[in-house]
C-alpha cells in the first residue's frame, strides 16, 4: 500500500490486517473460554484500545501509570502488569482505581505495603495479581512459598484485595525448540502454577484470575490450563520478530514505515530517511544478522545499519535496486517500540482517506 | 545528584556540567578561528539550543525539517546536514529560508533541483552545500568531479545558491587507532577536501563554509585545515560512548537517567523501570558488551538486558547491590536517541528547584 500524500518517515496501518489480526485473537480465546486482556504497549492508542474492546476483550493491559490513564478512556478494567514500588505511581493508580477496575502485579512485600497505603489514602481497594516466575527470570517470586507469603499478606491488608496471579511466559519460542519440548515446557508452566495454586488452597485463598500469555505463544494458550486469561500485545500489528520467530507471516504485518531512498551517492548502497528514530535500534531478536527490518518491495536489499535519522540500505545482493527520491515500505523488526517513537500513525482503511490516529500514550514510561 | 522529587524514570541534567561542555568547546573553537554549529539533535530543545548560541555559536545544526522549524525559534542560521529529496519537505525549508537562513546538505542531482524547484515556487533562495564523502560511506559524492557537477549545477540553477561543502568524518575514533594513523586520517580528510575545493576553484566556482566535524573528533578539528566550521552535537551531554571512546570522562556526562529498581525477586539480579523506551537499545560503540549504559552508584552492576519498560540489571559481580525500591542514575550509552524519547528532560541547577524542560523537538523525523 503506497500513499503518497503521507510525508515519510511514517508508520502506516493496513486497517484490514489490523482487524483480522483483532478478530483471530479474539475467535481464539472465545473458543478456548479465555478472557483476552491485550496489552496496549504495542498500539498505545484509544482508537486501536476501543476495537479490542468491540471485539471481547475484558479489559486491556498497561504497563505504566500514564497508559492506565489513558487506556481508563476506552476500557473499565485495567491490569497494569508491572511492579509498582514508588508512592508517586501508586497514588496516581489508586486514583484511577476510584473511577475503573484496576489491578497491579507485583513480586515484593513492598510493592504491596506501597500500593495499599496508596489505597487507603483515598479509601479505595486495589485488586493484586502475585508476580510468578514461570522461567523467563526478569520478574517473580522464585517459589509456591514466596508466593504464598505475599498474598497472605495482601489478605490481611486494607487497601487491597487478593485477586489471583500473573506469570510471563517470554522464554517460550515455538520455532526454537521441538515440538516436543515446546509442549512439554508449556505443561512445565501449567505445573509452576498448579503448585502455586495449591499452596494458596490449602491455605484457604483463591487465585480467581491467572493472566499469562504473549503473542509468541498466545494460539498455544489452551496448553496451559490453569490460565484464565491472556494478554498478547504485538499481534495486533505482528513483525519481523513474529516472521522469523515462526508465529506471525508477512501478510499478518499491519504496520509498515513509509520512507524515502535520500541518498544513493555511496556504491552498493542506498539511504533511506529511517533511521534508529523512526525503527529504533532493536535488532531481530530470532534473526539477529537480518538487519534492521525487511524492505518489502527489494527483499534481498539489507537494512545493515543505522544512524539516527539514516538507515543504510546493502543493496549489493539486490538484483533490483532503489533510485533517490523512490518509496518503500519496510516492517520492523519490533513493532511496540518503533510505536513508541511515532506522535501519530496512519490508518489506511479502502476507500477512505488516510486517517491520523495519536499515540496518545506514547511516551508515558512513568 | 539526587532528586526524589522528580518521578521514575526520567532523564536529568546537571547544570554545571553542561554550561562547563558548551563552554569549553565554545573556547576550542574560538582559539582556533572555527565556526561552531552545534547539532540540536542531542537535546531538541530551544532552551539548550539559546545556551549554545548565547555562548558563541554561529548557528545550529538540525537534520529534519521540523527540528528546523523549532530552532528557528532560538537560531537565524541553521544547516541541515540531510539530503532533501522530496516535495513536502522542500517545501517547508523553503518557508523557512524566507525567515531564517538555512542550507541544506545533499548528494544528488535530484536534490538540488528539489529543492531549486521549492525555491523558485516561493520566490526565494537556498544555500547549498555539496555533501563529500571522505570515508564513513553513509551519504556523500565520491569523487571531486562529482563534487564539482553537483556545484555546477547548483551555480547555474535559480532558487538555490552554491555556499560550499558538507563532510562527516564519523569513520573516525582517536582510541581506536594508534595516534599516528589517526593523525594521518584526518590528513588524508584534508586531503580530500583540498582536492575537491582546488577542482571547484579551477572552474570559477568557491567553497566559502566547509562544514565537518562530529563530537569524537571535535578537539582535534584544528587539524583539518580546511574546514570552517564544524557540528558537534553530543559533547554538551555526553555519554558512555564517549566514555569508552575516549574522548569524555564520567565527570562530563550532564545527562543521567534516574530510575527506581522495582524488582529484586529474580537471584543475582536486580530490575530496574528503565527499559528500552526509556534508555533505547542502543549498544555501546566502543564497548558492546559493556552493557545499557552505568549504573552510577553500582560500576560493578551491568545493565544485561532491557525489555521495553524493564531493565535487567547482573549483579552478580557487585559487592553491593541495591534495594527493592532504591533510586539509581544511569548514564546512557547514546544520549541522542535516549534524548528523543523523552517529553521532557529536567534541569538541575544548584540552589534552584529542578525545571521540567521541554524536548520540542522530539520526534520530529520528517
Amino acid at each position: 500500500m503506497m500513499t503518497p500524500s503521507i510525508p515519510t518517515p511514517s508508520l502506516v496501518l493496513d486497517a484490514v490486517i489490523v482487524r483480522r489480526n483483532i478478530d483471530a485473537m479474539a475467535r481464539y480465546t472465545a473458543e478456548h473460554q479465555l478472557g483476552l486482556r491485550p496489552h496496549s504497549k504495542t498500539h498505545k492508542s484509544t482508537k486501536l484500545g476501543q476495537m479490542q474492546r468491540d471485539a471481547g476483550a475484558i479489559g486491556l493491559t498497561v504497563a505504566k501509570a500514564g497508559e492506565a490513564a489513558i487506556m481508563a478512556e476506552v476500557a473499565d478494567d485495567l491490569l497494569l502488569a508491572y511492579p509498582i514500588v514508588d508512592e508517586h505511581r501508586a497514588q496516581r493508580i489508586a486514583e484511577l482505581a476510584g473511577k475503573v477496575t484496576v489491578r497491579v502485579a507485583l513480586d515484593s512485600t513492598l510493592a504491596a505495603e506501597v500500593m495499599a497505603h496508596a489505597a487507603q489514602a483515598v479509601g479505595g481497594e486495589i485488586g493484586i495479581l502475585v508476580d510468578r516466575d514461570v522461567g523467563f527470570h526478569r520478574t517473580g517470586v522464585q517459589s509456591a512459598e514466596e508466593a504464598l507469603a505475599i498474598a497472605q499478606l495482601v489478605e490481611r491488608t486494607k487497601g487491597v484485595r487478593l485477586d489471583g496471579i500473573m506469570f510471563y511466559p517470554g522464554h517460550l519460542a515455538r520455532k526454537e525448540m521441538a515440538e516436543e519440548a515446546y509442549v512439554g515446557a508449556l505443561r512445565g508452566v501449567d505445573a509452576i502454577l498448579e503448585e502455586t495454586v495449591e499452596g494458596w488452597r490449602k491455605n484457604g485463598l483463591e487465585a480467581r484470575i491467572i493472566s499469562g500469555g504473549t503473542s509468541p505463544t498466545a494460539l498455544d494458550s489452551h496448553l496451559i490450563k490453569h490460565q484464565t486469561e491472556i494478554r498478547p500485545g504485538t499481534y495486533i500489528f505482528q513483525d519481523m520478530n513474529g516472521v522469523h520467530g515462526g508465529y506471525a507471516s508477512i501478510d499478518d504485518c499491519a504496520a509498515r514505515v513509509h520512507a524515502t531512498v535520500v541518498s544513493t551517492a555511496v556504491p552498493g548502497q542506498v539511504v533511506i530517511d529511517a533511521g534508529s528514530k523512526v525503527l529504533t535500534s532493536d535488532r531481530c531478536g530470532p534473526a539477529p544478522e537480518s538487519g534492521h527490518g525487511l524492505i518489502v518491495e527489494y527483499p534481498d536489499a539489507k537494512i545493515a545499519k543505522l544512524s539516527e535519522e539514516h538507515g543504510q540500505v546493502d543493496v549489493g545482493k539486490s538484483s533490483d535496486v532503489p533510485k533517490v527520491g523512490e518509496r518503500v515500505t519496510i516492517i520492523p523488526n519490533h513493532i511496540c517500540p518503533c510505536v513508541n517513537l511515532q506522535d501519530a500513525i496512519w490508518w489506511c482503511d479502502e476507500g477512505h482517506p488516510p486517517e491520523r490516529v495519536p499515540v496518545e500514550a506514547r511516551g508515558m514510561v512513568v
